[in-house]
């Protein structure tokens, strides 16, 4: 039994289920967890925080498999590599910005003998990375799926912030808004703020029990990322800020 | 192998695979399976109608879980309890109001050393309750889990009507009603209507074929509550009623 | 172990889960995989395109069942088949139109001794479906549902376009439109193009990455059919065509 995980930005449509049948015709005994299916169409940064979160909760030996791909049947690069005894299949595009700096062994996925017979111009979840996965999930070495990779991946600095300058990575279900800012800064420095369009936030809260009703406030996101919320409602909503947002960290004294 | 289900107001993000991601580290064999994660946000009682809906479906031994928690971080605390040879996960918020008072056991979660190690502010589904799933799941006694519960769990009586007042307890994907007033009442009150604001249902049928297109109907819901729905269309939307509208239930004659 | 996949109108709600806990109380080994849930409700001309592409992609010995069923509880028949050495279980309604035709054996549902003990007038999925698809995963056989099926099951025509008459099928969760004339024809015709309301589409291409941006082209989908796309957004919402638009293949001199 190997674990699979799929990240995608397929919505809840059929594709999905074509990967998964494809997968389990190759190796019966995977275990296939949707990770999401709901990035935003064709956005890698948000699809790149996803991962970050995801592939540390699941155990060693676990393979997951990226397909956020807008460039599919363009010239960029498909990527296997291995990080912390679990391995990852993606696109070249920075969906692996995370864990790649640190992985043990990357490689460049070319050996079409491990594809699906026909692979179609466009879908490449289906014909390429699904049985690449399946193929990896049944014991195929690493070394099989390509030569080690040559020159620096495709990496998404924007995934962190850049000193003071920020950006809204991901708003979640709840309206929460994710930063790229750490949520140590929170400790760091006890009197900052951060502003972004119209607003101002310097509230703070340790959870949403304790935070007044009405204010977005700061907290520690249990991503490691300081977050915006606001109890009982959307802080996306009532700010105003979406995915992209850029954002500024500041001292709070004036 | 041990089925688990998760109950969750979490939508189609990534919290849910981070919550799978920590079972499937602590208890490899388990079975998971998503009941729901489209409870509307902090809606404990909408979870409880879900709640009381899916667990009997499921065999003895499951383990189900229910994370619709709007009171994360602050005093609410934790119940694991055993009903019909199963067992249940939840806060102490009503969301398990259908099965409590049946219960053959319950306890309060208290046992940290079941917890992650390192548990963050916000999100017990991942840091708490699924740890403490998957070790239920590979057989440690519900005992170990905490003491007896003391005092009563909050329960929520809206999830059944009283009398002849009730409400609408949840929409479903078809835009059919669900109340909180019992299926039987149909066959007890053979000439009972339905009012709520702006209209008054006296049509009913036994299925959607039987029904007159674009009139709303009564029947008798597939989890026993009497529900509405209008054949081809959406009665939540002819009728304006939506989660939470009081009805009242009245003899028809005039 | 045997998979079981389950296509639905069913979306987001709970009522998949009370399927899952069914099948999974009946045959506790069985895999089962969410084909989707999100066919629009009561469309079976949908729910046959999605069973066309997912159900090839499973592996011999998989069971699916299809519960896209607006006639439930009318004098609509059910109906076990027996394809490609896999095997469906669906309502008479034409979900199966692309494989009844070539099918091994085809069966009524009508053995009541395999349905839930209590049968709802509104819930087959989950009263018969279910408990029939578990059995049949147990390994019970085919003859043992009901007598051979009488008379010709019902058949969608319009799954395939009538000559240089079509229409869009199914729009997939980018926009992309997905019409129901072969792929064939691209190439069969080179110099053919797509007319439909407000707007004759010429431009080809054979991936996104080569198609000019902004304007809507002809491509071959994954799934065989022709498509048409938008290279950075949605075909659907710039055309303004939807499921169900007509649609004339025409060559393309003027």
């Amino acid at each position: 039994m190997t674990l699979v995980t799929l990240f995608t930005d397929f919505g809840a449509g059929f594709y999905v289920a074509q990967m998964k049948g494809v997968i389990l015709s190759l190796a019966p005994d995977a275990v296939i967890v949707d990770a999401t299916h709901e990035i935003s169409p064709g956005d890698v940064l948000e699809a790149a925080y996803v991962v970050e979160n995801v592939v540390p909760a699941f155990p060693e030996e676990s393979i997951h498999v990226v397909v956020v791909d807008p460039g599919v049947g363009t010239s960029r690069k498909s990527i296997v590599a291995r990080f912390a005894r679990r391995i990852l299949v993606a696109p070249d595009n920075g969906v692996l910005t995370a864990f790649l700096p640190h992985a043990d062994e990357v490689r460049e996925l070319t050996n079409e003998a491990l594809y699906l017979p026909e692979v179609s111009a466009t879908f490449h979840g289906r014909d390429v990375f699904a049985p690449v996965a399946a193929q990896l999930a049944l014991g195929v070495e690493l070394e099989v799926v390509g030569p080690e990779f040559a020159g620096p991946p495709v990496s998404l600095p924007e995934l962190y912030a850049a000193g003071d300058e920020g950006r809204v990575l991901f708003v979640d279900h709840f309206g929460n808004l994710v930063t790229n800012f750490s949520a140590e800064l929170l400790s760091a420095r006890p009197s900052a703020v951060v502003t972004g369009p119209g607003h101002r936030i310097a509230t703070r809260a340790r959870t949403f029990g304790e935070a007044p009703a009405g204010t977005p406030f700061l907290y520690a996101g249990s991503g490691g990322r300081l977050e915006i919320a606001l109890c009982g409602g959307s802080a996306a909503e009532q700010l105003a800020w979406t995915r992209g947002t850029r954002l500024e960290l500041a001292e709070g004294a004036e």
